[in-house]
């Protein structure tokens, strides 16, 4: 597997490739690898000829005050799974090959990051967008895998992507989840062990919001969201950000009874909670269509 | 030349192409195609294997007010005239082909839009940048040719592919000109007999700035700027909007003598001039270098 320092070797490496008719997939990532990680490594493996794995925290999508400094950063066993789990290469470019000079344009989607974690971190999508525009063009895969643990940045990527026309397919992938139903997260290793027993509290709440939908789907949002904060209330440690449910991959609010609001669209059920200094997100989305995230064609 | 109308076959065109290692340029404009176009089409052509002329009058880069209902509009001829230069297609997109939906997605520049146009069209850059990532994620080209005679479109442009890494060069072409100086635009159709003998005011202002910079390049931007309204006030249908004398590509004001100012960067001597309804812009770009446009590497 190659490891690649510079944005010229990594267009070089990938023109390459594409020259010989290999499709190219690009997993995009901030390091910090797990288990959610390596299955999107491994669905690219298996759909693409080559794979490019991206590390890169990306400064402009962190706020003030948010965990930039302190994130995780462990760059040889990022190599190490990312090539057990069949990456050609990874890109690991420095913030001044990713920002050089003084960069002055932003891609920004609206709409669909007004609510969830768009509210709550403002320009955080923004840089999500821009970064993510950049590294499309730098790679030009024919796909690009993005878990659904962060469905917000499926939606705002898959809109970007099909508005400007990028000549990509955007692939979202399922959450993967410890044994107990804990998300996996890179931001997971900041939790106490206490604080780490009652992350579970997202999981139950996603649960009895699906055991609400099955026995009773005529409730409204507004309804639903009680029953999730009431659940996350129960956890002594965790405070609750928000608990949505809106329209998926819309990202708006439903109208009516979530019933007759889901024979149009797809519904996410989204949370995020904090404990202590650690924030952590996690949603379901319901009666998904296989075509609903499907996204530009080539 | 063909004709190609939906992006599905814009896509399959210019993939053909790419496949079988043909250089792709591509000339985007707005169409009512004069000399100035055609000598952009015709160095695509020399420079080129395949050169895509876009043809689209784009509403998202027009303000409430302006002209984009009356701007003129001839596909036939626009046709004839890209294939007498050398065009290999002509790309005629709807509006409803390039902004299905309910796009969200805007791609915004900051600084270089600041000033000149930016400041007197509010929203217009974002809208150009916008369109230009889509047709260049459209098509796809090794090369894009941009008009100088929109010297801050073509530093928009500019500095929005080195910040997003667009795999693409940006060519910018000289303005070509009418035989008393009066720079070639679509516009021009919009002037009467009387504001059209005047509208060369425009490029008196410059020759007389180029003379000034000439005599007594320790002059400031004030100073000249002073003299540029000084001209442009000599003619009675005239009015002018903007004269201002700027650092180029970056469009920030220079400081100090600009003789001093120069010597770190060029100078753009940029005007915007109405003559009833009709705007006309035009500008002179001073000690050029030859690498100061030169973009993103491939």
């Amino acid at each position: 597997m190659r490891r690649i320092q510079t944005i010229a070797e990594l267009r070089e490496t990938v023109q390459a490739k594409r020259r010989a008719g290999i499709e190219i997939g690009l997993v995009p990532t901030m390091g910090a690898l797990h288990d959610g990680h390596a299955s999107l490594i491994r669905r690219a493996a298996a759909e693409c000829g080559y794979v490019v794995v991206s590390i890169f925290v990306n400064p402009t999508q962190f706020g003030p005050g948010e965990d930039f400094e302190r994130y995780p950063r462990k760059a040889d066993a990022d190599a190490a799974l990312a090539e057990a789990c069949g990456a050609d290469a990874v890109f690991l470019p420095s913030v001044d090959d990713m920002y050089p000079g003084e960069p002055r344009t932003t891609v920004h989607v609206e709409q669909v990051t007004a609510r969830l974690c768009g509210a709550s971190r403002p320009g955080h999508f923004d840089g999500v967008a821009t970064v993510v525009a950049k590294l499309l063009n730098l790679v030009q895969p024919d796909r690009a895998y993005f878990g659904l643990k962060d469905a917000q940045q499926v939606a705002v990527v898959r809109q970007m992507t099909l508005d400007l026309n990028l000549p990509v397919r955007i692939v979202p992938c399922e959450t993967v989840r410890e044994p107990d139903g804990l998300a996996l997260s890179s931001r997971n290793v900041y939790l106490s062990a206490a604080e780490r027993r009652q992350a579970t509290i997202l999981w139950e709440a996603l649960e009895a919001a699906q055991r609400q939908l099955e026995q009773a789907p005529q409730i409204t949002a507004a309804e639903l969201e009680a029953l999730l904060r009431g659940t996350i209330g129960r956890a002594p440690l965790a405070e609750l950000e928000y608990a949505e449910v809106l329209r998926f991959p819309e990202l708006e609010p439903p109208v009516g009874a979530l019933d007759s609001a889901a024979a149009e669209s797809d519904l996410i059920v989204a949370l995020a909670v904090r404990f202590g200094g650690t924030r952590l997100i996690d949603n379901r989305v319901f009666q998904r269509k296989e075509a609903t995230l499907a996204c530009t064609e080539r």
